[in-house]
């Protein structure tokens, strides 16, 4: 299987750091897609990904996946190793609300205020809004204070146990940096959580 | 388990057809939300379902799910009979791609049109932005060409069988209807198929 992406990129990384924990980084050809030249918009590769976007798997089959929780939910069903998805209906359950809420209170609101409301990536951005990014950046805040007080009372982000939603929220985090929003002092439990997190090797640290 | 929802309302829908194509309705207990007059953003809600939304599912041992797409992944979990979500890595891959292709293109592009650019729900808009609205609005039309598309070459939104998606999308152009974002006249895939589905029996047809 291969991976289209751009290594560095918050959605790229939230698939690389899956890989990562599952043990199969090896098992993927990794093929670098020029975002910043707008390779991503180009015929040949739009034919291939209609969302115009990285990451994407492509299957052994030709088949085409992208949006970053469905090569997540490839890549826990396909490797063996840590489940980061879920095993029961309600871990399923909790995990996928609890992932919804990391995109589209932090990562996405993240991404949609960098988009909308800084310059973003210059010319590459066709659309921006800047009211609509302030809000999102708003909401991004809001989002780290949800978690903080998610974090205050539970080891990882959906329960006991490492899921798909610690990988979304940590990068997600990483993006906010990017971006310039600071998470606020006062998220003292989500700033242990991610201290906590960036010590495992999939996300860059010695695994001490 | 009980299902705290406003019967009618496009998110409500999708868990009840959800359920209705399980054959699981009768094994749950729904609860009205006046969400007309804002009870879904009362404190005693709110406690238990922090996204402050309908629909939320509430578990016998007392745990909340929301986000509709968690509450589906449970249902299809919890429950014996047609497959939902998919079985293989693949075929949750592809179904997890294009509910998010669903929601995204249509489902959520209606909701930010009919709650930025028209008086949505009134006095319970709290922020409206809405150029953002216009813009969802294309971004809906957009999505229809592309399901268009997608349905011109396979007989369901995910492939060879019904799926979540095509209660996503099905229930998304109900609410462009209400929105009124007319489905494109030449999109006669699309067309044939919301007529193909409005048969079945979970979504208000006979069955023949």
């Amino acid at each position: 299987m291969k991976i289209y992406d751009y290594e560095g990129f918050p959605n790229p990384a939230r698939v690389r750091i899956a890989l990562a924990e599952k043990g199969a980084t090896e098992k993927v050809q990794f093929v670098h897609v020029d975002v910043m030249k707008g390779e991503h918009r180009l015929p040949a590769f739009v034919s291939k990904n209609p969302s115009a976007s990285v990451p994407a798997l492509e299957l052994d089959d030709g088949t085409f996946i992208s949006e970053c929780s469905a090569i997540t939910e490839y890549i826990d069903h396909a490797f063996e190793g840590i489940s980061l998805t879920g095993k029961t209906a309600k871990e399923r359950a909790v995990i996928h609300m609890m992932q919804r809420r990391a995109e589209q209170g932090v990562m996405d609101a993240v991404g949609a205020y960098f988009h909308h409301a800084t310059p973003g990536l210059g010319a590459l951005e066709l659309y921006q809004n800047k009211e609509w990014g302030m809000k999102q950046h708003e909401r991004a805040l809001s989002g780290m204070q949800y978690f903080n007080g998610v974090l205050a009372t539970q080891p990882f982000a959906a329960g006991e146990n490492f899921s798909v939603t610690d990988i979304t929220l940590f990068v997600g985090l990483s993006f906010a940096d990017f971006a310039k929003i600071a998470i606020p002092a006062d998220c003292t439990a989500l700033l242990a959580w991610r201290a906590r997190m960036a010590k495992r090797t999939s996300m860059g640290g010695t695994g001490s």
